[in-house]
């Protein structure tokens, strides 16, 4: 799309060559063929830097946009972004692309549905009702048990085993809210990667992120009724137990454990080998390791036990 | 089904008119063809201005009957409210109802299910696996993402996104239960109504009401893994984030945001405006606008932050 | 497969017969066929009347090993259970099974898979998109609503009402782990049974038990998006609301009511008749019944709102 053409749907004017835009992406990623946007202060400091093609900016920030860049000048740029993303999301299934590739000993159920433009590798198991967006990549040995359903654009590894009815690659909770209450959606473009030898529970929901990639990296378990937000890490060999959840752009490290019912805030970095007990709310990031946390607000599980003391005391 | 036959199946006698019923709903709600009860204390009051064509009452509250009106004597009225209401629970599908109709541009996959007596809106998109049931209607340009469920004489609006394994109309978590504690289910025979540009998660459930509807009211947002039971409405432009669960009946106001895994108690009624952080536990309704609540009980962010300090210090 | 294979595959030597094993189970429960193992030092004292054929032991707990039995030794159990779990998982579906038998009455949609071996009731109605794998039985009377899943060798009951997207019998969260962080599944070989007159919500997930049964009792109603762990019992007539959990191997008693959002810890017995309040964390077992608990910790009611009144003055 023209940047004359994008100027028009967001009502706004601009000097400057009249590029092509391919995508939307973050002022850190976005390449010399990308629109991107400054919608919190805290990245005002990226614009110089930033090799995007063009950026939604403010007249308070236009003035920050480089030389290489056109500012996009408008009043609210995460609204006129929500309006975008639509322009930039692909169409639910890819109607050109390759008919599915199905590889050696793999099978299809005739109920489940494998949409133009997959690959799915060998001696993988695709069970009743299971549906497999465009482009979606599956490797070998894996189960998809029934009723799985992953979203265009999505990896599953080798050696997975997804139980059913878990949802991979769903749209995140993302949104620009006017000051009428309403709200404008914004089209994830990014993608969900679930990483080798990863089993997931029942019913789970994993979120595909706003640009780049929601990644559930290799030798991970997730167990039933799981929430994993946009643009989360859950890292290497990390474990968590049913009901746990984690908001949106938590980077998770190696081989932590979370509790049944526990839940993450968004935008954390938990350090690698932490244990969090059931019901823990992590509301900070993490930078110890071998600690064992508990509570919510989150806390050590010694501190929180001792609290519950005092409590009990305190009725007595 | 006439009065005569109803009073057979309860075990109970009545003196008047032997009218015929069309079915089941509350005292305030009632028309001159339905049944209604008293199962509850606080709404004895309802009984004498009720327009219902018959109620069932006790010994004890048979007096307020007007006289427009039948007495149903018998002993658990709740009880047998609910032995009646699977004689007035339509069957799962209209398999007389006429074919349904799919709008000029839109598209139903191949393994997607539409019942009999639905209608589908224009430039619409059912998925592979989604379950469209008996009278329901899709508004334009929605899109039901894969094995989405809803249930017979549900709506969903215009300019909606219901992502996979979502499940809209099941039957609400109500049942009579009497000494033995063995529980009798009151089948539900009211609907829900997701209304035009409501976006709404993966694998999220919401119930039908028992009388009446359960509402999603225009604009809001849902994330995944959410419960709305039934009777619920959910106000324009409200926001709720994943795994936060509505109990039955309660009625939320315009542009109320909700964090993760919070949740409201049932009846209830939460003024607009509001804002509950995560893990909130709303127990009483909120009258107030503007204020941003925490905790469970909940109390007012503040109060809650100053309760986390003083628990904190406790045990330095 | 012989004792001689299986200490081939988890590199061990033993002396005595090469017995044919048939599968894994219980100390206690493992009969002249089956292989055990003992990887919790609080079940050493189970090893010298077990039947078991042969037992997974260490150097340190082998002296324990009755006559009858073959000592293999290992470093690790509980790893080698997991690492043998494998090869004793039944196939995903039975291909050399009788066809299903569909009982009189019933219906099953087209959109609907049932494994071979499976065999449905009379009466009973399985919708679209629902999936009943190998040996499943099904009662009389039953709905199954769409998207249903039921994994293999699983049973559900008469007059049961299951929601849609529910999913019975999906292995439980178990592996064993290593010090590198490494996870290795457990094969979960039992199976999870509905028993009669049960009401299972919507994308509700219900285990199925390592060995043994996960069982949901006669009269039992549980709520949507529900978490039942494997080898829990949730007992007869007994109530859970929305989004609460069970973990692992917990035996609920009779007439239970949990409130929407609790949950218990695992390994717990709960005797019957007794009420938690919406989100209470069970973390003991409950040797008393007639109770109304509620907190985390849990504690009795009273107790709670007492601490809660404490809070609120601590700040005024």
């Amino acid at each position: 799309m023209k940047l004359s053409e994008i100027a028009k749907i967001i009502g706004t004017e601009f000097t400057g060559e009249d590029k092509e835009i391919l995508s939307l992406n973050t002022l850190k990623d976005a390449t010399e063929h990308e629109l991107s946007f400054v919608a919190n202060p805290k990245y005002v400091k990226d614009i110089p830097t930033s090799k995007a093609a063009a950026i939604l900016v403010t007249e308070a920030t236009k003035e920050y946009v480089p030389n290489n860049s056109v500012a996009l000048v408008v009043e609210d740029t995460y609204w006129q972004m929500a309006v975008l993303s639509k322009y930039f999301a692909p169409p639910l299934e890819e109607s050109d692309a390759p008919e599915a590739l199905i590889g050696e000993g793999s099978s299809v159920a005739s109920t489940a549905t494998v949409a133009r433009g997959a690959k799915i590798g060998k001696n993988t198991t695709v069970m009743a009702g299971v549906y497999i967006g465009s482009n979606v990549e599956i490797g070998d040995n894996t189960i998809l048990y029934p009723n799985v359903v992953i979203y265009r654009d999505c990896k599953v590894g080798s050696d997975c085993i997804i139980h059913a009815g878990t949802v991979i690659g769903s749209d995140g909770f993302g949104f620009a809210s006017n000051r009428l209450g309403e709200h404008k959606k914004i089209y994830h473009i990014g993608n969900a990667v679930v990483e080798d030898d990863v089993e997931i529970g029942a019913n789970t929901t994993i979120d595909r992120a706003v640009f780049g990639t929601t990644r559930i990296e290799k030798g991970a378990r997730l167990d039933n009724l799981i929430q994993v937000a946009h643009n989360c890490v859950f890292g290497k060999g990390s474990v968590a137990a049913a009901q746990s959840g984690f908001a949106g752009s938590t980077i998770i490290g190696q081989n932590n454990v979370f509790g049944a019912q526990s839940g993450t805030a968004g935008h954390l970095t938990i350090a690698p080998f932490n244990t969090f007990a059931a019901r823990s709310g992590v509301t900070k990031s993490v930078k110890e390791s071998g600690k064992t946390f508990a509570g919510f607000p989150f806390m050590e599980h010694k501190a929180w036990l001792k609290i519950q003391g005092k409590l009990a005391r305190l009725i007595k």
